[in-house]
């Protein structure tokens, strides 16, 4: 039987201020990477949504990302793999502090924003982060773009690693995305994202930009939960998958 | 026999700011209070301050502060016990990650500075971080001031307490420490500092500032690791302690 | 005739996070107190708040708060009066920088959360604060509590003090604010508000939460904007005002 | 007569850390660039630094960074000219306020670390940031390096442009410095090091790396004050200088 994930960052408030709609995008996903501290989310954020993926069984990821609260860790930091180990570590330590004062296991861990792109691209970094992830515990599941160095790296260090692909964007030939500022790097047509992701599923195979199909791997879909539109097309995604046959399972039961 | 820790704060540099002479004092001190990244430290100076310990045998614990790096946590900060709770397990997770990394395990937690002080004398504050403690790892020792309000919400939440008191400080009849502003506030002569230590830990007993003898408890002895002077009076205690058939020891080997 | 002005907190988003309906309230108030950086707002934010209030033409102030983000500065902090100075004068340098680089004067300064709060009450952080405004610009005005020791400091320093009232708050018989923990602490109903807004301005008194007559001086009125309920009150009560014959004007015009 | 300004780098304690020998070093240099609290320093410590620097008669300069205090502003991060305008703005106005609360002028502003080094070579980064400066005061002088896009951005927006040079590094044949991971980067030699400032200044000149003489332009050199070495060095360029008939004065004095 075909099964996927369908993964969603979660936990970006801090303070006084709110991102996204949480509670209602929770049951609808079986992952959730929570921010941890640095580049969004607070200790009582994040201690509010570990019990909230708890009470709908949903996988808890760490999202560890840059220390740039400012730039929400979406901008590239000059960072050595030294320095990007250590910060994943403190914070993935950090968020297993609420999964254990919650009775929960931590899931996986992926990583956010710039650190995300830039590490899906230099094997360096992506091997000191995979690294990190294992020195505190190798059964946690890495989540990374599919064909990506973090991919390659996971492996390398004996981690399991979980695909991950985009509903909503379009691929090149090689398997990386199409950058937002080519044109076509969007799919804004919501029922050919779908019916693209279903066939990634079913045949491992998505359309390039080209217009070849290139083969694809795929464990998770990412969606997103910061809008009324984002939630509608987290239903919609679901509801189709499961009505192709396709099971929506957290990672743990996928990897 | 007699016995007794001698604790000191240390992993308190940050990024290009070195404090403290970490490296000098960690052989001749049993437990570590490392910062965890809201008051002082980072996750380099967190990685590498634990493997030092690790190196020395010295017993490693988390050292929460106030979210107050300008302030160094010496600050109050009217935060409520539920924001004490989530930054102290937040603290200690972060903590926690370098020590598996690092293959050791936590032995205790000491609250830092404005939270220390006001925790040791508010109930509610206390009871909150002894949960929060709990929550993570029931077997965490809790190290806080002897006779305050730590001890009790500790002993009450079912953590291991552990009673701190300081040689350089003057202590009032009800056993609580004379205010730095007041005149005797501080013990500047280092021979008596070290008798009143050595009498605290044989009879349980040390001379108030009003001339008094008061009973108390000590398992632990706070001394500082932030300068020459320092140094040589950590040096010295131990030498003298040692001397005094009173052996010097981590405090799981305690409480 | 008379005269008052609407003041309300604005430029709070930070990266990311957006707080408050800053375009669509603009238009309605007269003064806006724009957030700094140290509890809310980033560089861009507070370039962007001035823009606006240039083009509305509302007097811009400066809002500075305690370094605490990620308590949006609601928390008292125990920082010195010394601190505070500093810190009052970075905050108002830092969004003087964007009045100039937009052509346009700073009008005032208000101190924001717990430190408008303590300020209130404790003299000599109402003095420090208040030094620290004069010895960059004698000519801003300082907008206060009315009755606290913020207008008294003010007035020995030798600054233009405003008095601000609260339209939807309750008053204690020596004028202080009744603490939003009591019962009747919140005034609820709409029409009352504005009605005892009209009598403090035009007969300088209101009644008191003991159901006696108390005596109140107005410069300013404060209001939010934080919301679609907030922004109808801020249209209900200039609309109320203009038919009372009461001129809405910013507090350059006022004191 | 020949001049020269010689500049360092001041004001980068932040709370309980201290970096630099700003009391030892400020009598020796003519110009401080002041960090401005982004990737160090802190408002008691920039209010201090003003007044040091008003006591000695020593031209004060902004020296903004990137936000990024745990890495101290030298790594490189990805933000945009809008951004990098703002942050620049945001700072220089903070320091504005401490040379106001003390009466003094500003003299010029240097950017900090990686910005000083991005700016340097990309030129849209260097007109942001030029243009920031101008909208806030166009008096202002900037330093940047000497043939850099940041003084061909000056120079462009209308400002005054101040050629820095550094002592102990060695120069590429365009110009540029030889790159720190490059063997022969630095210029260990001391003697070396202060005759080919004296050359730079009195003929213009300076031997490349490969040997060969280039042409440079010198209004000011940087030096360093972080250590009894760094001291002792400022001291020594400073007498040699002064005998070999080069007047040390203030960048005002001199662009």
């Amino acid at each position: 039987m075909y099964k996927v994930d369908l993964n969603c960052d979660l936990g970006e408030s801090f303070g006084a201020y709110k991102i996204g709609l949480d509670e209602e995008v929770i049951p609808f996903v079986t992952s959730a990477n929570i921010a941890c501290g640095y580049h969004a989310s607070d200790p009582l954020v994040m201690d509010k949504t570990v019990k909230l993926c708890k009470g709908n069984g949903t996988g808890i990821g760490a999202h560890p990302g840059f220390p740039d609260l400012m730039g929400f860790g979406r901008r590239n930091m000059a960072v050595s793999p030294k320095e990007a180990k250590a910060y994943v570590q403190y914070q993935i330590g950090a968020l297993e502090a609420f999964c254990k004062a919650n009775g929960v296991e931590m899931q996986h861990v992926k990583a956010h924003g710039a650190l995300y792109n830039m590490a899906g691209k230099d094997y360096s970094l992506a091997k000191a982060i995979c690294e990190g992830i294992y020195e505190i515990n190798p059964e946690l599941i890495m989540l990374g773009l599919s064909g990506s160095e973090m991919i390659r790296a996971a492996g390398e260090t004996g981690l399991k690693a979980a695909k991950e692909v985009f509903a909503d964007r379009a691929y090149e030939e090689d398997g990386s995305l199409v950058a937002r500022t080519k044109p076509g790097a969007m799919i804004h047509d919501e029922d050919l994202a779908v019916k693209r992701v279903v066939r990634m599923i079913k045949e491992g195979k998505v359309e390039a930009v080209t217009g070849n199909d290139i083969e694809i791997s795929v464990d998770s879909i990412c969606v997103h939960g910061d809008g009324e539109k984002a939630l509608a097309f987290v239903r919609k995604i679901k509801n189709t998958l499961e009505e192709e046959g396709i099971s929506v399972s957290p990672l743990s039961q996928i990897v």
